[in-house]
């Protein structure tokens, strides 16, 4: 009776092993193992999905969090007959979308793996936002779409693994379903557990899961009772389920089976006659059938309809008041939520702090608390905006220095994650260094196609979470524990990519540039210089990135804008470590430095303690008196330095 | 019989209440909660711990995981005598070593804690490195010291915790005793377990540890039982310990206890009156004694032998030959580990591909297999730091952004941490987007006292794997998977912010900085523009950070060397993301620009995919052809836009 399925099986070690030796890498051992399991459950019925409606709710999920298992993944794809066999051949090639580990460039692959024990938490954002949609629809539905997810036993030592875990018996998650590829083997040797399965099942139920235990992995009879016991488990029951499986790497060819330093390494082209002759009699033509799922009215698509990205509600933050950043970003998340059912809002149990709280108390039903695991938090909001969400997650900035991978990865899935960092820099004040964000802008900045936020008061706060939602990329706000002065009307507009310039005059002998805290001490330093008959053009560059070049261009005189006085002396300012911040944003953006330009960077470049947030911003040479100084300062030695190097170059050429 | 110790139990609680309500912020009801759990260990002879040798690998160590517990930590050390009311009271502010989270500026505390989930994973470096020195020491010792790590029931929910707990039974660190506050109360609410001890019990049992749980976490009775079982358990018995006490948040101020919304708050002044005399009376004069451990010869202080930082021994790379840099990282520890006993490696399951494995085939007993863990092993291995060993650690580069908060905070504790990162950039090739290392010199850079080193040939890996030795703060080595060709003859000196000027002469057009793979890539550009005419001066900047700011200013002719024919057109060239990397750190070099330059970065600006090397250096511009490319384009526009804004110029002054 499973005849068929054991073509289809040679038909996957076929092209396993086949677009392995042809691309000369790749991990065909680590798919090996996994062939039957993943065979049976796509071609078995178990996995149901609708490949004309791919962009369906209704369809089940299939993570492979062992990302370099991918062979296999298009393998199954052949096997179904939605893509060909030169396609399995064009495998790690420039031109293909097959790439060496799983990216959506393959239209069938929602999230990029490889960097391993993501998949999990992934899939925990995927099965909470299936659940969430249809209680949001309010359609009845028979079979609730699975979220599937194959786990390597190496990967199983990351704790993101079990941060996902815990939060998954937490809320309940029964449509998640981890399967646990027990192969032994890792990169190097033995995995900490080996075949010891029973470990394993202990720690699953201890974390709150069903388990099912697969004796033989190859056994396509025995796999088949598994997915069975899944299907025909009562909804009653609110436990997510793991299947552990005891696999033999590089199951199917003799001198690869079960054997150490075969990992990441295809059959070497003499031996592949060797190898496929194993496999005996395959039929390259056999083709399997995936279940789809029946359409539901109401539920076809990812999408909860159509987002909104309208002007800001009117906010009456009065000016002069003190409100902090961090309350405006809790505020724009209750306006927004209102036209958006789309917007859901995560938090590593600091949502009192965050001020994401004022929109748990608003949408308890769109608010997912994630605890203290930031990694597992970053994922799932990937996962959630996979199916259409538009996750706002926050935690103190500092701690999310702790999912700059999950971050990174995120931005490969197309991710549309909107990240509020609070609590940044040394203005906090008394809790120490440990809970001062002093490298965030420069974590978020090296995230290729991210952006960047770093609002100085209330109103930009408020109307930068509204331009967050505008974009489709990863995006970053940076919030102000201290409360600050509102400085902008609320009719004020603030884009991507924008800044606004606070104080200018015909006769400036310096520009501030700086964003956040400092806007404020630079504000200060203004009407202290201007008591001296020293002007300064202050500009608040709320967009780190994009940054706005145009104005920065203009100001110190690389532009082309003749109307705008010229000024030589460029000082920043930063409430952050000198590296990777405002500071190098400003000077990356000065490129053709055809004007004499004399740079001063005021950032972070002690290491700090507790304090008050005034002795501080003090003790690190960014508050007000600080900028005084320094602007005197430049303003006195320019000159000095500019005819220093005149004669330089005049001894030069002579 | 245990009067005394209830006394000081109150003494505990009255310095944790007073120096809070005086500092007007800490957390001191997350201290009540452990007040008898520290009150017992510390002064009821549990901990063993000798003040006036607190450098000895003799004492036992105490790490507060629960950073933020940091006053209960303060007061026990006032208890004990050692330090006075007066630093209590000065909690918090700025001129004191009393953080508001520990901080090694107090003699007594090893490393920073405060942002949750580390403290564990650092006691088993601990607890590991006590192992290894008292067997390399072949010194017979009757109690081996003990490493005490106070966890708390929120921060349990850190995956980071799960793999210190797993990688703890692996190692069977019998003398690692984990302490869990289970309080029911997180920052907003309660934990995902709450009270529910078994479940912890059955994970810390599933995860291979031996559980003690203490139904009332205030009863010095039941606590002393629970410390005296630890101590009495034959040390056939291989497991780390967990003990689980239930203990109510606030403990000892009625209107405090089991309240929710008074994390982070200290007591108003106006209710200290009513919150102390509950206390009832209070023996303000009451001390405590701690344990001091016996001295045994040989094991006197933490560090095991005077670091040996001589020359490299000579190593016969020929000049020529292709050898990865990776592979010199591997060559360089095997003849580092030989003249220093404190050198220990470690490695995430990657180190066929690092080539750590090459020490760990001489020195077996100082290598350690991290598994799949990055986050547990850097704080591993600064706990192995704090000991007075010296760890190199390894993984993909890639991986290694998972750790960016254990690294943020080993600098927090002055871990002298060396780390390895291999596979960086996208000439890793077909491996794709989740295997390239893109962000990491931007991440290792904006640690504010870091090194930085990215080696182009096997001959400066090699020295600069030494070099590293010779620094005391966090190192970074970048490392190449593909084989390069040797450049440096073995005879050539490389130092910490030194750089090697390849390509010079009289009349250069343009100067290319660059490092790693580029390195290589800029060579070939300078032969092909060398052919045309067109001379460029060509510089490896293998220290990123601190990077050689004389020979940059020298060059573009901000510097004073008159000597150096000055060059305008700049170019920089990485295999890294555009931000945070090697172009900003050049350009945050040239501050007084007081000179003409043209600044060209060639980076990595479109996110990769899988392709051969040279597929993927071509694709992101980054390749020889490319650089000649700009070359030529550089020199034929720089005149103009030169001459555009003269013009410009002059029209503004007309």
């Amino acid at each position: 009776m499973n005849s068929k399925i054991k073509d289809l099986c040679k038909l996957l070690r076929y092209d396993v092993i086949t677009s392995t030796t042809a691309a000369g890498s790749g991990h065909p051992t680590t798919c090996l193992s996994a062939i039957e399991l993943m065979g049976t459950l796509f071609f078995k019925g178990f996995f149901h999905f609708d490949p004309d409606h791919h962009e369906s709710i209704l369809n089940d999920r299939i993570i492979f969090s062992k990302g370099h298992a991918a062979p296999l993944l298009y393998a199954l794809y052949h096997a179904a007959g939605l893509i060909s066999q030169d396609d399995i051949l064009s495998l790690r090639k420039f031109d293909s979308v097959f790439e060496g580990h799983p990216t959506p460039r393959f239209k069938y692959v929602d999230v990029s793996t490889g960097s391993l024990g993501q998949g999990l938490s992934i899939g925990v954002g995927m099965a909470l936002g299936i659940k969430t949609k249809i209680q949001m629809s309010n359609v009845k539905i028979k079979r609730e779409p699975k979220v599937w997810v194959l786990i390597g036993d190496s990967e199983i030592a990351e704790g993101q693994v079990w941060e996902a875990m815990e939060i998954a018996s937490h809320y309940k998650l029964n449509n998640l379903v981890a399967i646990l590829d027990v192969n032994r083997l890792g990169q190097r040797g033995e995995t900490m557990l080996g075949w010891d399965l029973k470990t394993y099942e202990k720690r699953a139920q201890a974390f709150g899961w069903e388990t099912i235990v697969i004796k033989d992995g190859h056994d396509i009879e025995e796999i088949k009772n598994a997915y069975h016991h899944v299907d025909e488990r009562p909804t009653t029951n609110a436990k997510p389920t793991m299947i552990i499986a005891k696999t033999i790497k590089g199951k199917g060819v003799s001198f690869l089976e079960n054997k150490d330093n075969w990992h990441g390494k295809p059959v070497p082209k003499d031996r592949l006659e060797e190898a496929l002759k194993e496999l005996s009699k395959v039929n390259l033509k056999v083709r399997g059938t995936v279940t789809k799922p029946k359409l539901v009215k109401g539920l076809e698509l990812r999408v909860l309809g159509k987002t909104q990205n309208s002007q800001p509600s009117t906010i009456n933050y009065k000016p002069g008041a003190m409100v902090a950043t961090r309350e405006a970003y809790g505020d724009a998340l209750v306006t927004l939520g209102e036209k958006n059912p789309n917007l859901v809002v995560l938090d590593a149990e600091t949502s009192n702090s965050t001020y994401a709280d004022k929109f748990k108390n608003n949408f308890p039903e769109r608010y997912f608390e994630m605890y203290i695991a930031e990694q597992n938090m970053i994922s799932v909001a990937l996962g959630f905006s996979k199916l259409g969400f538009i996750p706002f997650i926050s935690s103190f900035a500092a701690f999310l220095t702790r999912s700059f991978d999950q971050i990174r990865m995120a931005q490969y899935s197309n991710g549309n994650v909107k990240i509020c960092g609070s609590h940044a820099g040394v203005s906090i004040g008394s809790d120490g260094p440990s809970q001062m964000a002093l490298e965030d802008i420069s974590m978020m900045r090296s995230i290729l196609e991210s952006t960047v936020f770093y609002p100085s008061d209330a109103v930009s706060a408020y109307n930068l979470v509204y331009q967050s939602m505008s974009t489709s990329s990863l995006t970053y706000i940076r919030t102000t524990r201290e409360k600050t002065p509102i400085l902008y009307s609320s009719q004020e507009k603030f884009t991507v990519g924008g800044s606004k310039i606070l104080k200018q005059s015909k006769n400036d002998d310096a520009v501030i540039f700086t964003a956040g805290i400092t806007v404020h001490e630079s504000l200060k330093a203004y009407e202290e210089l201007k008591k001296e008959g020293i002007n300064v053009c202050v500009v608040d560059l709320y967009s780190i990135k994009p940054i706005d070049s145009l104005t920065i261009h203009n100001l110190v005189g690389t532009g082309r804008d003749l109307s705008l006085p010229k000024i030589n002396n460029v000082i920043v300012v930063e409430d952050h470590y000198p590296y990777g911040g405002l500071g190098e944003a400003v000077m990356s953006q000065i490129k053709d430095l055809t004007s004499k330009i004399s740079f001063t960077h005021l950032a972070v470049n002690k290491i700090p303690r507790s304090g008050t947030p005034e002795e501080l911003l003090a003790y690190e040479k960014i508050n007000a008196a600080a900028i005084v100084k320094i602007c005197k300062g430049v303003l006195q030695y320019a000159p000095t330095s500019l005819k220093k190097t005149v004669t330089a170059k005049e001894q030069l050429t002579a």
